[in-house]
C-alpha cells in the first residue's frame, strides 16, 4: 500500500505492564493474549462457529450449569445486567433489588429504566441479606416478578450467600437474577443446584480475560417469562429471542445472524475457559480461598481491617486508616511497583482500598509482594 | 499454580486464516492484532487514558469532526445504533426513518424499542434516497425530530449521497443521524462539512480492526437535544450524559468511571487509526476507490453486474447469475482458496453476493485473486 508521503509515522504504545490488584481487569495469562491475536475469522465461519460453540460448552461448566441458553453478551459486565433486566420485564413489571452497594444500586437503575417499579430492599455496605428478610421483602411486595441480588458486592466486597434463596423467591412466582460478575470462576456458584434464573458476569475479574463480554445465561423458567412477554425488549441489541438463535440455533429456524461478534474476544475468553478447567474449577476455587487467607493474615498483621463482615474471597475491601493518605499510597505502588489497587467507590471513596486477588492474579507472589508493598509505604 | 492432576490439557485452536471479502469484518494486519495482545491495563489507569485520548482523537480526524463527543461505544456497530437512538429520542418523539435495506429496517426497529413514533420514506432495495424525496417526507412529518439514513446499506451495497440533506433536516428542526458502518475509513465521510448531528460506525469494516467497538460521534445540536431530555436515556449502558464523563472528562465533575472498557480492544483501534492516517485519510479513500474500479472491471469482464446503481466502494454488492449454485461457489471459495465472500441478507438471499474490499482488504492481490477463482468456479 502506498502512504501518503506527507504523514508522520505514529509509534505503537507499548503499555508498561502492572500487577493488576484492582476490582479487575485482573492480568491476563499470556496464553489468552496469544490467542486473542489470532487471525480474525468471519462471524458465520465455521471454525468461528466451532470456537463459539465450545466456549458456550465451557461457560456452562465454570457456571456449573445444564442451560443452553449460556453465551457471552457482546458488551462488558453492565451490558449483561442490561441484558438480563431487559428481556426479563416488560414496562410496569414490579421488581424487588436487593442494595447493598454501588451494582444493586445499579440495577435498580436498569431495571427501572426498563420501565419496571422497582421495589427496593437495603442493607448496610459492607453487610448483605439473609434469606429471611427477602422473604419478608416479599410478602410486602407479592407481585414482584424478578427479584436482584449481587452475589459479589465490587464496591464492598461483600460476600452474599445465594443457597436457598431461589426456593423462596420462587415461591412467590418471581426469578431469581444473579450479578456474579466478580465471582464466577473464583468463588463457588452453582446457577443450578442453586435455582438461579438469570446470571451474568465479567471476563476481565475471576476468569483473567480483558474486558469486552459478559457471559450470561438463563434458565427454563427465564426462556418460559421471555417467550410469554407482549412486548419486544426495549434493547435490540440485547434481545435474547434473537441472540438466542445466533448463539445456540435456538428458538427455531436454526442458526441466524444478528451481530457481528466479537471475534477476537471469543478467542480470548474460550482461552481464558480452558485455563480454569484445566486447573479445575475446585481447585481453582480453592486457590482463591488460601490467597485471600494468606492476604488477610498479613493485612491484619499490618492493623488493617476489613470492611465487610462476609468477605469476597476476590476482592478484599479494607479501611483505609485514620491519617494515611489514599491518593498518595496507591500512587506510590503504581509507580514503585507496577501494583493497581483499587480506590473506594461511591459512599466508600477515601475510606476503603479493595485489592482484588482474581484469576491469574491470586498467587503467593502477588500477595506477598503487596503486603511488603503496603508495609513499606504505611512504614509498619 | 497446581493443577488438578485429572483434568485434561484443552489445546489451543489456532485458526486456519482466511482472505476476509465479506461484508465485515476485514482482514486485521498484523500491527493491530500485536497491539490488541500488549498487556491488559486498569480502565482508570494514567497509560490507558492516555491511550483512549489518542483514541478519541484520530477518530476525529478519520470523522472529519471537532466533535469533542467522539468515542468508541463498548459493542459493536449495533451498539452504535442503538446509542444514537436511545439518547436523542424520548417516548413518543416522531422520527423519520429512510428504509431501503436491512439496516435501515434494523434502525426502525431500534427506534420503535425507544418508544419512538417511526415514520418510514422507503426506497427499492439497491436505490437510495434524494434530498428532494426526504425534504417531501418531512413535510408530510414535520414533527420528525430525528431522520436516521444509512450512508452505507451494507445489505445492498447502495451509497446514500448525503450532501446537502443536513440543511433540510436542520430546516425542519430535526437532527440528522447516520449509520456509517461500512463506509468510516473507506469512503469521504465529513461529519462537520455535512452536518451530521449523530454518526456511529464499526471497527471492522474500513478500520481494519478486530469487531468489538463502535465509533461514535455526537454535535453540538444532539448534546443541546439529550441535555433538554426530561426522561434518562432507556440503556444504563449506553447512556451518553454518563459516558461523555468517562470519555471526555465532559459534562461537568472531571473523569467519572461508568463501565470497564474493552481495554485491548481500544489498543487495536488506537493502532488500526494511526495506520490509517499514516497512509493518508485521502489516499485510503482513494485507494478504496481504485479497488472498487478494478474488481468492477473484473466483474463486469465475467458478465456479473451490480445490484445498486451507485454502488460503494468498500462493499460489491453482485446479483448471482441465473443456474448457478450460490452456497457452492461461496464453500468452493472458502474451501479452495480461503476466501470468505457475503451471501445475500434479507431479500436478497440467494440472490446476491457481496464482496468486501475494506481497509487492508483493499488491495491488488485480492481482488486479482478473487476474480481469478471466480472465473474458474463459474467456468468463465
Amino acid at each position: 500500500m502506498t502512504k501518503n508521503a506527507s504523514t508522520r509515522p505514529i509509534p505503537t504504545r507499548f503499555p508498561e505492564e502492572r500487577i493488576l490488584m484492582g476490582p479487575g481487569p485482573s492480568p491476563v495469562p499470556q496464553r489468552v493474549l496469544s490467542a486473542l491475536a489470532a487471525p480474525t475469522l468471519g462471524h458465520l465461519d465455521p471454525q468461528y462457529l466451532a470456537i463459539m460453540d465450545e466456549t458456550c460448552a465451557m461457560l456452562r461448566q465454570v457456571f456449573q450449569t445444564a442451560n443452553a441458553l449460556t453465551f457471552p453478551v457482546s458488551g462488558t459486565g453492565m451490558a449483561g445486567m442490561e441484558c438480563v433486566a431487559t428481556n426479563l420485564v416488560e414496562r410496569g413489571d414490579e421488581v424487588l433489588v436487593c442494595i447493598n452497594g454501588v451494582f444493586g444500586t445499579r440495577m435498580k437503575d436498569v431495571f427501572e429504566r426498563c420501565g419496571a417499579v422497582v421495589h427496593v430492599l437495603e442493607a448496610t455496605w459492607g453487610e448483605g441479606f439473609t434469606n429471611e428478610q427477602v422473604a419478608a421483602a416479599l410478602a410486602i411486595h407479592p407481585h414482584s416478578k424478578v427479584v436482584g441480588i449481587v452475589h459479589a458486592e465490587t464496591s464492598t466486597g461483600w460476600h452474599q450467600p445465594l443457597e436457598g434463596l431461589a426456593e423462596i423467591v420462587h415461591g412467590h412466582g418471581a426469578l431469581l437474577a444473579v450479578d456474579a460478575v466478580t465471582s464466577l470462576g473464583g468463588h463457588e456458584l452453582r446457577v443450578d443446584e442453586w435455582g438461579i434464573d438469570a446470571i451474568y458476569s465479567g471476563t476481565q475479574k475471576c476468569l483473567s480475560c480483558p474486558p469486552g463480554l459478559s457471559p450470561v445465561s438463563f434458565g427454563a423458567r427465564a426462556l418460559a417469562r421471555m417467550d410469554q412477554r407482549k412486548s419486544k425488549p426495549q434493547s435490540w441489541y440485547l434481545d435474547v429471542s434473537m441472540l438466542r438463535k445466533y448463539y445456540t440455533g435456538g428458538g427455531g429456524g436454526g442458526r441466524v445472524y444478528h451481530h457481528t461478534a466479537p471475534i477476537n474476544m471469543t478467542y480470548a475468553l474460550r482461552e481464558a475457559l480452558a485455563i480454569v478447567l484445566e486447573e479445575g474449577l475446585a481447585a481453582r476455587i480453592a486457590r482463591h480461598t488460601a490467597m485471600h487467607q494468606r492476604l488477610r493474615q498479613g493485612l491484619e498483621e499490618l492493623g488493617l481491617t476489613y470492611i465487610p463482615s462476609r468477605s469476597l474471597h476476590s476482592l478484599n475491601c479494607i479501611r483505609i486508616p485514620d491519617g494515611v493518605d489514599d491518593a498518595a499510597i496507591r500512587t506510590a505502588l503504581l509507580r514503585d511497583y507496577g501494583i493497581e489497587i483499587g480506590a473506594g467507590l461511591g459512599v466508600m471513596a477515601g475510606k476503603a482500598w479493595r485489592i482484588g486477588l482474581m484469576g491469574h492474579g491470586a498467587t503467593i507472589r502477588n500477595v506477598d509482594l503487596v503486603l511488603t508493598a503496603l508495609r513499606k509505604l504505611l512504614h509498619k
